[in-house]
């Protein structure tokens, strides 16, 4: 298959000469947004893993909605369901009140999610958004330990209210907080010294030194890849040594699933492939499935702690994200179909990706796990100069790591082979343009 | 009208003896579940100022959505738009790339609210809650003045998360943070000392004091009426000598209108009032008219000083919410009806409750502004108890206050005269039971 | 008398002309340095009331080492004993070791102090600073309670170190920090607002009200008459209705002794005159009665809960300290003479301020207890410019007050009549210059 | 010579049968107090590196006020001049108005020791305390570079007050605190992986990662060898290298001086031997040279950015200390005699330990620099026996490191070689009967 091949080259237009961003975008919005800057177009419509501008210009969308459409854009079988909950005036607005979305949403999560994985946890609804989640688990790990330090890992991101953003690395997003960012410590996330320096080797000496100056922490928080740090991958072996050393500490793990959740890396939990049970896990993004703001705090019911009422928040109860988070469940972890499906596309990306690193050896490499897939740039500048060029051609993509310097791929889980191929085919073009 | 007449009484079951709330419910929710305590019962649909459960009863809905269902639940205008949104598979997930969606909802905010009112903010879409917007207007506050304090005030409601809870006063949402809570100092909200003491004497006299040890703070963060905090009503003089203490000592002025924004209080923003433009305002709760997750942060133009990314956040771009709230903003606040009647209303409420004050003098009396108002009770365990009797008699409303002493009622603003006589008669009902 | 009579006249140069400030100081010490600047000469000797520098002139010192040589320069009485400990090679520096010289400290301070006035607290010996005594007072008040929180006062000093600096009000200094200056909150000390507002309103308010965001605190810190903050007098009942307020609600009471201890007010310790029992007190400056650093800790012995070396501090132990420490208490504190003639003489110092107030109505007005007296001028900057004059004139006094609006005299508790009539004459004369 | 020959041996009594701590001090002072606990008897009267207590037993004093008494205990030539000026009147407390003692003590300091070193250092007084020395140095640090967080290092000690106790590495120090200590981060001292690590690995890796979460520091602050942390010596090319980091970073290099100063390694400041320059120093302990409390703050020129009066203390003008400073640093430090006498002596403590090392192969082990010596016991519990036996037999020797499992010895650097081989032969003796 040739670029010229694409469908969306027959309404592709340059770069710059589409519908672009509206005014009203750039004279209105805060300068703080991002996305338009990168994509210059207005989108309008979605489907599966494209979405069409006003020009009718469509895209191959991998990054889907930073991972938060895992299942595609606008997915029918959740689109369905949706509809009919709207059109019979189903509760939308619920807080934490019963209601017979959560209910349904709440006994589906326990058949199809917790009990097949032998997970007994309490679920908190804390708010709709992933930082929310991350907030409420940093509360309650701190309530329950009576102690207020955190460990974090290098280039972690875990959101941007205030507690979350101190457990994040990035010092861009880290400078936006106006005060010094507080109780959390950076240990090495896996490999951060490219394999020379043992596992946990300063984490541990710091730990059991009583005089080391580390204030004892009430948790580590980790992802089980870093998204935005770079598709950082850490390794089960390391993962399951990390668990060991909290649990023989005393110390809480909790285990950020908001991104690499929901079947990204290819079971539900990313956690699953190193055989550990974390103490508590946030879950936000693809869990609603259809995009609809939603999160959970999940935690061992000795956790349960919390007073009624003591964290709270307006939109903890998206009952019509329940209703499509429920049949995302019911549809695709009835059965490990998606999962095998996801580590078999997932190995394709990779396959891909190494085939580049071979052609341009010492200029890129791949790395990643399941359908989080990263191709990294040596020279940092090119991923967003082969970003841009995949734009133009067709292909949504956006680089992360500390100096944006990795072009992460976050396909939707159910797009076809073809449409892998498709996007694969685009980027390996813009690679290609970029080195030569 | 007696109570015998309701609607609500046809299918009554008493209290208890319905539905009940789902044992997943009980069972796999975080104890930090609250309403669902108080209304134990199951809900499944809605409709405008109705709620109905799963034995079919229906309940007067004067909590509505803690404010976020200022147009009613499922409203039809905007119910038939969403439908029609979806179904087109408008974009669902957006980030904050340029979309049709928002394009529209800022030309329609732009023209139906900012112009008319001579507003010149920039919108930041900071993630879909209020604790959200508020994390992001106290960082900006903070960046843009190079200092880290924020005066709060007495009884103040910000959010869950760790910034927005610096600032929120009550104590045991504050311990559930799990580290001193920090940066911020409260100041008496008006009327904290029944009018003896002369307005901001202690806040003005620490201000002007070098020595009285008081960090300079960055901004005040304020609640035209503090909702959760008892339906305190500042007044609109004390609001205008707040907002011209802190422009004439270079401090910024934060409005948290997330609850009594959107009309609540009659007019679209609730420090219209005051003849006031504050630096900085949050929005959320009923911005998108549905009940859906969405949040601005407004500000002025010279405070636009965010880099591009610096706050992000997954669901900042939940267009199906964009979509609504521009039907809502062209349907209700294209001239003065809604706010008039909001008005009107509102003093149908407050009449009703001078009329309880009158009748059980000393024992309850009534304050608010618009569609919220509260009815004080004297003896604080009797508010909670007139709830539960009005939940018995088929009327869903709230208490709030430091000792739970206040029935908060915030009706749909387009609930029928007919159905705000209902609720206030079950509620006057309840009263009387309760004082009896 | 007139100062044509006063005997540093004989050999007075006028401002500027005397042997100024050594080169090596201007150059080699770092611009920090203060009243090397507004008293201008190199100082040499010293003898009770009077300084000399080394043209051989002389200075009245109402000053007295900012309160350390209450019972003069250098008194013989002391020095005689502390001679013939360095002679005889008994112990200088001891650490916590048991010596000799801190065993009859010990009796002593329980003889001659603690069991006439029936205290009963544990002595703990911080590091010989103020500052550090008040951080040893700060840790102990948090670890005893599990709380973090302070209540300081409006005008509070305490201290330069960074626990200390927290609860002091000075702007300034505090800008010094370089980090945010947390955990403390400021109340009005008393007559904060010139008599109007009720005392405690505020305070007890907000103490009462669960919602207010006011962090429950550890310990309440306070000055009985604030010496740096403009010597404001807290009347006894104010301090005793601090003191039961503290006691109802459980919090610590601090009270902060550096300065007015030691005799400064007239009874030992300052807070005698309210009839209340701190469960805290701090001491320095004046203890070890030679100018010798040296301070204590005082508690209550249920609050002694520090594991040995907990806190600790190379000069804790500063044996001639103790030497003179236990002669002077000897000397001045076992009888009741010398309280009953500070109260005489600050009676004295109060009227001579009275008659200036009559004088120069509106202009100046007298405020103290015992020998801590402040001449408050209407017009700030002529309080510097009095006691620049009065320098000129042989008297060396300092302004204190967040505006330096106010001369403080803090002369040698033991000086003569006549040496006080000489000063008092100084600093009218003074006072007539700039006012005319 | 054998243990039998010592002096001390005629008059020793069995410990716990001589005159003990009196009963007062277990009475009356607080439970924090530490040396008396270790040390059970009653000192009296001190001379060179002997102490003598209430029955007449001498003991040798290898602990020298932990490093304050470098030039032993009364030195003769000090005190000379002490009494002198004293019994002349000369100033005792100064604050820091110009004194003829501190003008002479500036001068001399400049003379021998800045001088002669090439050093430009402005001086702070910062109150009499290593601890005090310390916050001013973090003060400034902070103020000139405006930024909040220090990087410090393991088992690092520099003092109780709460600046300084956030960058101590003791955990039970820290918990002293009573509040989370923040804004400071513990990196790995020099061979704390036993070698296995490069150096800086992980301390350059998270500086230069942007996305690693360490907050920008303002300043690293560093002991030479770390006496409390248990003798842990940094090699010249560590803190070579460390400065060299900090220089290209534009990261201020503290030196904490306290204990390492004055000679104690050799060299006068013992950063001498890596020919590099602080940015700044904090130096106490042994500078007044007679165990009077005295500290200095040195600093680049450029970063004398204080205001006058911004950090000050009551005691930091304690003239007394400024005299014997003078005349020792005159006896001392006008030719390189001490310096070279100091590693020479070093060396014998040294060839000593690994003779004991030699016979007690794996069981103990030396390190030190200079007159700093540690002897480390592999089981820890032994060092605390040897050290109580040694007190037994006449020698006054402390503790540290983390487990307390090094002897510590800090002779005084002027004791006779005699006196040097005596006290070593009672250690020796003393580990005999612990490891046989």
């Amino acid at each position: 298959m040739t670029i010229a091949h694409l469908p969306t080259d027959e309404k592709a237009e340059k770069p710059g000469t589409g519908p672009g961003v509206p005014s009203i975008i750039e004279t209105r919005e805060s300068e703080v947004r991002g996305y338009c800057r990168g994509w210059p177009t207005t989108f309008d419509t979605a489907q599966g893993a494209w979405i069409t501008d006003t020009s009718g210009r469509k895209f191959l969308d991998f990054f889907a909605g930073a991972g938060s459409l895992n299942y595609g854009h606008n997915n029918p079988i959740l689109k369905e369901a949706l509809i009919d909950y709207i059109a019979r005036d189903g509760i939308t607005h619920g807080l934490d009140m019963a209601t017979v979305a959560k209910k349904e949403f709440l006994e589906t999560f326990e058949d199809v999610i917790l009990k097949p994985r032998k997970l007994d946890y309490k679920v908190q609804f804390p708010g709709p958004t992933g930082t929310n989640s991350v907030e409420a688990a940093l509360k309650l790990a701190r309530k329950a330990t009576g102690r207020e330090a955190i460990i974090n890992f290098t280039n972690a991101f875990h959101g941007m209210t205030l507690g979350a953003l101190s457990v994040t690395g990035n010092s861009m997003k880290r400078a936006g907080a106006g005060i010094p960012l507080v109780h959390a410590t950076p240990m090495p996330y896996d490999n951060y010294f490219g394999g020379v320096t043992e596992d946990f080797q300063w984490f541990e000496r710091v730990l059991d030194d009583s005089g080391s100056g580390l204030n004892r922490p009430a948790a580590v928080i980790v992802e089980t890849v870093q998204g935005e740090g770079g598709v950082n991958v850490a390794r089960p072996e390391w993962l399951a040594a990390l668990a060991e050393l909290c649990a023989r500490r005393d110390i809480l793990l909790i285990v950020d699933d908001v991104q690499m959740g929901c079947g990204r890396t290819g079971p539900f939990f990313s956690f699953e492939i190193a055989g550990i049970t974390p103490d508590i896990v946030t879950v936000s993004k693809s869990i609603s499935g259809y995009g609809l703001p939603m999160a959970l705090t999940l935690f061992k019911p000795e956790l349960d702690i919390w007073a009624p009422g003591e964290h709270n928040g307006t939109f903890r109860g998206n009952n019509p994200a329940f209703v499509t988070s429920k049949v995302a469940l019911d549809t695709y972890w009835s059965n490990n179909a998606l999962e095998l499906d996801t580590i078999r596309k997932g190995q394709k990306i990779a396959e891909n990706f190494d085939n580049l690193a071979k052609k341009y050896e010492g200029e890129v490499h791949g790395r990643g796990r399941g359908m989080v897939q990263g191709l990294v740039f040596d020279k940092p500048e090119l991923a967003s100069k082969a970003c841009e060029i995949a734009f133009g051609n067709g292909l949504l993509a956006e680089t992360s790591g500390p100096s944006d310097e990795v072009v992460k791929l976050l396909p939707p889980l159910t797009l076809t082979d073809d449409e892998l191929d498709q996007g694969l085919a685009i980027l390996a073009d813009a690679t290609e343009q970029v080195l030569s």
